[in-house]
């Protein structure tokens, strides 16, 4: 990472999450746990470090008021654990309140041109993704999915935005990119914002789950709201942010650009077991080492797979990490474990995924339908 | 004019215009004029100077093949001088052939971004701007009138664009400027490319009748189709230069950003033609120098309305700019009888125009359901 920046396009890892608290102002999550009722895997295994204005999400809660969870995915491929990292903070802040809507874009329009993905392709890839989100728990009565290449709002804003914003300002966040990126990012404050547009109930609290090298995409987000309160009377979208897990490749983190560093919810269970029995880990040169020093599980991506996804429970993701630590636990039984739990995971998701195809079609038609009738 | 470089978001006068053959490689119109039947009056009197792959037009007009005339305005006041010359280019050129094809971008986007204007005010903007290119001439049969709040055909491609196009690049052209406008090149370039798109009859010729300070933009039209023609098959964009009117205040061109520098075709008659009484002209101090050395009509904003637009005929425009530089022409009855031509053209116009308010609707329902079809 570099000292003064995130970079949301890179793949590098974030080795001191306490600095992007000194530096960009990122405040811990900690100081809050006391607000929530049963917290979720992120919060109690601190995999969710921190958040921006994420107490004005919580008062929505406490008073019943609206609020909205907005997120997205490129439909560039299929569904990787870090869109589940993001689905499921999603998934869990919308079942906090029956006055939460979840708002979620399919840029499909960002797949196609960096990746030439035709629209036909990714409208079928975008009805799979959402059945991966229904399958991990999005309640479908409180969510507008919405195909960038089909709401005129985000394109429009991102327009007003550009005439806004300076390539000053710009470069301060992001440094000096091509012109794509630049826009890129004004469409994702586009669909960061477009929860408060008038048409859709207007300003309300907004929290947008993030992995930790997303934020300079909130800071835009967070200034532009500025920039135009008067027009539109936005509040500051807030966030929370999750760690990066690690690449079972080793050394970076896991990215969608290099397919081995992880693994789709689309992978066959068997294919996907098989990544994780040949990962890297955090182990020593030689069992007996390992035995004397014990494993090195922070900088291990199988422990992650415990702790951020597979993990049957806290009490499991922490009993992995002490045996590792204190060298009771080899790799190899370890690895046998994790690839047995991604293995069921998988088999049991593509079950509940399949089923939910005609659903995730049918919310679809239902958002379609819902912002179509509020632009009249 | 900037040595190196076009302003198209300027409002500088061009003092030679040849200098943008040698520079910026815009070929002469002369050398084509034996290939028209009856020349319009831009052709005949010199204002269209000159062209990019206008051959290319001629060949489609020659072979009966279709092509395209693309134009468009931001809906952001009335329809201004500038906007009827590009209308009476597009127009011209859509009566060459039946099998031309009429697209016109309202550019409502643009306008909200840029000037606040509502979705709701430019919809009423839109339908009095259409009727005043009706009013003007156009055949409505043949063309396709959309608002870029509406296309997302435009913002699809103008994003496309944008992951292929370097800052560098950009640069080149405009020189450094603010992302916004670098944005609404890029959208431009949409428009321009549109009509090539596969669903609306695929590649073509396509021309662009444009200010001569617009040059940058169908430079990075042409360039940009280069840089995607393995993917489209797009043809470069053929464009036609019109010179550039003398502002009634003196000094610069004629521009929008100025509203006293010339009148628009909502103006009431008296109020026009009172701004033209008032002129900056190219008199001489005295009548008796006058008389002596001749008017200047080379920088006369009045011989440019007689010129650009108002004299009944050639010999008529012709006569005017003679007895000017012969002195036996004066200021005073000069500006008089322009005068008149103006108002007797816009009282004439606004009844034409507000006959052809409904026909307007109408073709803007007929296209919207023709795009709509066409993307199914």
């Amino acid at each position: 990472m570099d000292k003064d920046r995130l970079d949301p396009w890179g793949s590098s890892t974030i080795k001191d999450y306490s600095r992007l608290q000194s530096e960009f102002g990122i405040e811990p999550v900690t100081p809050l746990l006391k607000r929530f009722g049963k917290l979720s895997h992120h919060l109690s295994r601190g995999i969710d470090f921190g958040q921006r204005d994420l107490g004005r999400v919580l008062d929505a809660v406490d008073k019943n008021k609206p609020y909205a969870v907005m997120s997205g995915l490129k439909p560039d491929g299929s569904f990787h654990l870090g869109n589940k990292m993001t689905a499921d903070d999603m998934i869990y802040f919308q079942s906090l309140s029956r006055k939460a809507t979840v708002f979620y874009s399919i840029a499909d329009v960002e797949a196609y041109a960096d990746n030439g993905v035709s629209f036909k392709d990714t409208s079928k890839m975008a009805v799979r993704n959402v059945a991966d989100i229904l399958a991990l728990g999005l309640d479908p009565d409180r969510a507008v999915v919405y195909k960038q290449s089909e709401e005129m709002r985000v394109m429009r804003m991102s327009t007003v935005f550009s005439r806004g914003v300076t390539n000053n300002m710009l470069r301060a966040i992001y440094g000096e990119r091509q012109i794509g990126l630049y826009l890129s990012a004004l469409v994702q404050a586009g669909d960061i914002l477009m929860p408060q547009l008038p048409d859709l109930g207007g300003p309300k609290p907004v929290l947008v789950p993030v992995g930790a090298d997303q934020d300079p995409h909130i800071r835009l987000a967070r200034d532009l709201a500025a920039r135009h309160k008067e027009e539109f009377g936005f509040l500051p979208p807030s966030a929370i942010y999750h760690r990066l897990e690690l690449a079972l490749t080793g050394g970076n983190k896991m990215s969608k650009r290099i397919p081995e560093s992880g693994f789709t919810l689309d992978d066959g269970p068997a294919a996907a077991s098989k990544r994780v029995l040949s990962s890297f880990t955090g182990g020593r040169a030689t069992v007996e080492e390992q035995r004397r020093l014990g494993g090195m599980a922070d900088i291990c991506p199988v422990y992650d797979l415990y702790r951020f996804h597979f993990a049957v429970d806290d009490r499991h993701s922490e009993r992995v990490y002490a045996e590792c630590i204190k060298g009771t636990r080899m790799c190899g039984e370890c690895k046998q474990e994790a690839a047995g739990l991604v293995k069921k995971f998988l088999e049991d998701h593509h079950k509940r995924r399949d089923a939910l195809l005609g659903d995730a079609e049918e919310l679809l038609a239902k958002s379609r339908g819902y912002l179509a009738a509020a632009g009249k």
